[in-house]
């Protein structure tokens, strides 16, 4: 909205866009504080800002990658990360004909060097996207260099201790949705 | 847990394994029949039998993905999908270099034979894989040629009419997740 010119919004709007009710924004956003005016709505540069507080984008979290296969790949040229909280810094593969190489000004790493990289660059987020048959050994080695949150692509359930966060983008389970609203609809 | 050989198990059990309540396991299960025993769990192979039903899983969905570069060809070669419910049977882009080609037995169509090719073989799925500028326009052309169902990989917000079922993969959005996770625990 901000980038249409416009100056305030209503939770409605938000809600419409979003895909969600008005109510729900409302109780969402006042849960963190009173952003808006009764009857006025929000100051859309305001709620910017707070949002982007509130989730931690006035920081810049830098990324490891691990596996540039053809996924890693679309990874590092994603082009909505660009301008987002979260930039990719470093990638690692193990095929020699990788190593070495840059990719969207993201380094490829020997994935051998994966202790010594994260915890050298202080990294705490890391996206899986090697086979899965390697995927545990990997988030085993990340977490053990410091890592507290990952994205995992593999199509396989990982384990990880308690206090680490971790969502699987189970691309299966979001046709499976697809597919149950088509069989159902 | 039918692969380690299991017979049954409880709502408890299944809660575990998808990170969900147990209540909500039997709650969900519930508003589709009576599947378990009280005190004694779920069969598995029964299980699992009537929630490929309830998803649609017993058929097979066709699947085109729109977009043959790193994206697009990390989705024809997904090992998730290969013993799922849903195939993907065709490929579309723009590049001559691509079109003709075929990759995991996925044939690549020149991305103008959209229409023919969505209507001969009768798809209600697509992927998108486009680049963000091209995704509305080939949104507006799968639907009119008959799909139903999408899943969006492309970082841009599409509109589709309200009996179009379209399921956002926002990378972005599950990396706030994380950085919030970070900088809030």
């Amino acid at each position: 909205m901000e980038k249409e010119g416009r100056i305030s919004c209503s939770s409605y709007e938000i809600g419409e866009r979003a895909d969600i009710l008005d109510t729900k924004v409302r109780k969402d956003l006042s849960s963190f504080g009173q952003f808006g005016i009764a009857g006025r709505g929000y100051k859309i540069k305001n709620l910017k800002k707070k949002i982007e507080e509130i989730i931690g984008k006035d920081s810049i979290w830098k990324i490891a990658v691990i596996g540039v296969g053809n996924l890693g790949t679309a990874l590092l040229k994603y082009p909505g990360f660009k301008e987002e909280c979260c930039k990719i810094v470093l990638a690692f593969d193990s095929d020699p004909q990788k190593i070495g190489k840059i990719i969207d000004s993201v380094p490829i790493y020997d994935i051998e060097s994966i202790e010594r990289e994260i915890r050298k660059n202080n990294l705490k987020i890391g996206i899986i996207a090697t086979p899965s048959e390697e995927a545990q050994n990997v988030v085993n080695r990340l977490i053990k260099s410091g890592i507290k949150a990952l994205l995992n692509f593999a199509p396989v359930s990982l384990s990880v201790p308690d206090d680490i966060k971790i969502i699987d983008i189970d691309l299966t389970a979001r046709l499976e949705a697809l597919a149950y609203y088509l069989t159902h609809k």
